[in-house]
């Protein structure tokens, strides 16, 4: 697999770096080293590049400084900026290294969105350019995150993350073997380590439970490239920028040699809960409300709604949002007028989820996983279910309480003996 | 000239904001201010903005951290976000000003060069995504100092201060009623009034002298934009984007209304000079001196050589150059291996040159620069001259006292008597 190829014939990997990899003059020169090691061992090399470090989050105060609701065209415009600058440092690094590189806006490599502005959706690649580049024996570097609408060629930015969709699109328009996503940890865990200490590293993980992992809180990868590589077929590695190690694949449920019984526990603690309580049960109301919350781009998580009681047919309903969208949420609520007789919101919510794709297989988790935190005394206030996912809306406060017991119930650490194999695992020991 | 006209046959005006005129968030909306207000005016609006304050020295040293000679075109890609940054947020300004604003890389403005990354040439202005964002209404904002290049479509600068250029250029192709550059100082002085307290702002020049101003030291106008200005007929108007007042006109020399005797006094005390003792007086010995430190993109600015003398033939020659570029200039000199027996440098070298157009009918004036620093015991080391400039190189001590004393010797100070006119000037003090 390495190595050794006719380099007309040679493989295309993606690599993908994040702002921290690309934080500071160290950092980029390290990635740079990954960069041509990978070219030196015959791989010809497309690198996406996010913004480095804070850079996107002082452009975005720098134009809160100007205006409080900065005009989208105009925000993308600024963001974009900051890709830029990771790339064309990075190529700088490589060129000293004694590789020819070429770093490219996302209008030249390809990326065609949608009019979006600030949330654009890919729509095409036209990867010609970076094939054109390939071809000349260059290192291509991308600036993620950005593409260019198609009507009006304007620059437009794919959200928070977009960087790893980037760089998935282009491992699926370029044929890629693998997109390598390097961040400062060392892959997906079944659970977070900074919670569990020995949360076991995990070799490989299936597409599909990978997007419930990141949909209920695990932070290495952005849910819509997960997505697309779904999609697309893209073999996903996930790996640290800084020492060298397995890192996790994710693959297809086909192609995973494991199917464990349950992958991993993730968690949120940063959500928050609204209750409508006197909503009147009548067809619509429902619709009238989630429908104004997505015109407004409010994700709404968990959703329940109890049986309406009494004559009058009043009924409850409470729905969790990101606390940071809790006052978004709030003012598109009064904005609807009269549908419900009062609405409460409750600021210090958490979630905690089980996720694992032999869940299909094995009845009786969601029975274990209710006796484990009701034997820690934690109030379990909404449930929200699919077939490879349990999740448990608690108070905020006893997530780390639940995460840490739930990830011994089912026997996930590293040194636990493990259900499905019945041998102590250790393959997942980091290298480095 | 203001308001009233039907939109579709507005003039056009272009703006252009320097890095100090957009600095930070306040003086982002006081350069929205001034567009808004030119638009209100009833005129359609094309602003150039140059990259925020220290954007661009930023930039530099980040590329530095990385490599010690970053390579061209990436330093270009790197660069060029500082000015898109800068029209993102101003267009924001704007929009919360109630007005519609677009803004443009140099790329989407249709600025089209040569491939000569970091100091490449405009070849074409392809203005029509601007002309159409006019139509409908929108001001437009173009980033400057940049462009595409025409052959490889790669992002291109052209040069410290390539903003001025970039603003004539689109005035140029745009056939706008007038260029305004808008900086830190009122307008075009006749001295340096850091140096000068009763330096006069000059209501107009032409585009002959301040090609002679700015070549000598007059840091107003960028010395590429004033010959791009003249060589298509663009009028300059220098404003301060501080205060409102006349400013300085540039225009043509049959349009100007004085044709003053002399305008200026321009210095630079940051030269230094080589001196090639016992150079080889043979054909080609200073060709190839020359052509090497052109090759380098060293500017020599004052040549003077001495009649070889004795039998073997030697000769001395001398040279200045930018401070900065010293150690340059000796590297390469020192590459052409025996060209001369010594090779000397001195550091602390200044020139102090007077310029205007009166002087080509009035002689005397080179013999007035002489007795004038004589009697002040400035000693002349070098001379220069062109039809409307005389220029002395002298000791970097002395510099200021030249200046003073040139200044009051041909009167040129706000309250003295004009020898043209025989008025005292007052039409010069600035408003507000």
């Amino acid at each position: 697999m390495l190595g050794g190829m006719p380099d007309g014939a040679a493989d295309i990997v993606v690599m993908k770096f994040g702002g921290t990899s690309v934080a500071g003059a160290e950092q980029i020169k390290r990635a740079a080293g990954r960069i041509v090691a990978a070219r030196e061992r015959g791989k010809r090399v497309v690198a996406v590049l996010s913004a480095r470090g804070k850079t996107t989050d002082e452009l975005v105060a720098a134009a809160h400084e100007i205006s409080e609701r900065p005009v989208a065209r105009e925000m993308d415009m600024l963001l974009s900026t900051g890709e830029r600058i990771s790339c064309a440092l990075c190529a700088m690094a490589i060129h000293d290294m004694g590789h020819e590189a070429i770093s490219l806006t996302g209008s030249q490599a390809g990326i065609v969105t949608d009019s979006s502005h600030t949330k654009a959706r890919i729509i095409d690649v036209r990867a010609d350019r970076i094939r054109q580049a390939l071809e000349q024996d260059r290192i291509v570097l991308v600036a993620g995150f950005q593409g260019v609408s198609t009507d009006s060629r304007d620059v437009t930015t794919l959200g928070r993350g977009g960087s790893d969709t980037t760089a998935v699109a282009l491992a699926a328009a370029l044929d890629a073997e693998v997109c390598e996503i390097y961040t400062d940890v060392r892959g997906v865990y079944s659970a977070d380590p900074r919670i569990v200490p020995d949360a076991r590293m995990l070799d490989q993980i299936s597409f599909e439970e990978m997007l419930e992992m990141a949909a209920s809180g695990a932070g290495v990868l952005q849910l819509r490239s997960v997505e697309y590589a779904r999609n697309h077929g893209v073999r996903i590695h996930c790996r640290s920028s800084f020492e060298d190690g397995p890192g996790t694949l994710v693959v297809s449920e086909e192609e995973a040699m494991e199917n464990p019984f349950i992958t991993g526990v993730t968690h949120s603690d940063a959500e928050a809960r609204v209750t409508l309580t006197g909503l009147r049960d009548e067809p619509g109301v429902a619709g009238r409300i989630f429908g104004a919350l997505a015109d407004a781009n409010v994700n709404v998580d968990v959703i329940i709604q109890n049986e309406p009681v009494g004559d009058d047919q009043l009924a409850d309903l409470s729905f969790t949002v990101d606390r940071g969208e809790l006052t978004l949420a709030r003012e598109v609520i009064d904005g609807l007028g009269d549908v419900a007789v009062q609405v409460k919101a409750e600021e210090q919510i958490g979630k905690v989820s089980v996720v694992g794709a032999g869940m299909r297989s094995h009845p009786g988790v969601a029975a274990k996983v209710f006796e484990t935190l009701g034997s820690e005394g934690i109030n379990i206030e909404m449930i929200s279910t699919s077939p490879i996912k349990i999740s448990c809306v608690i108070g905020a406060d006893r997530v780390k309480d639940a995460v840490l017991a739930l990830h011994a119930a089912f026997e996930l650490g590293d040194d636990a003996i493990r259900p499905e194999d019945g041998t102590g695992n250790t393959t997942s020991t980091v290298a480095g």
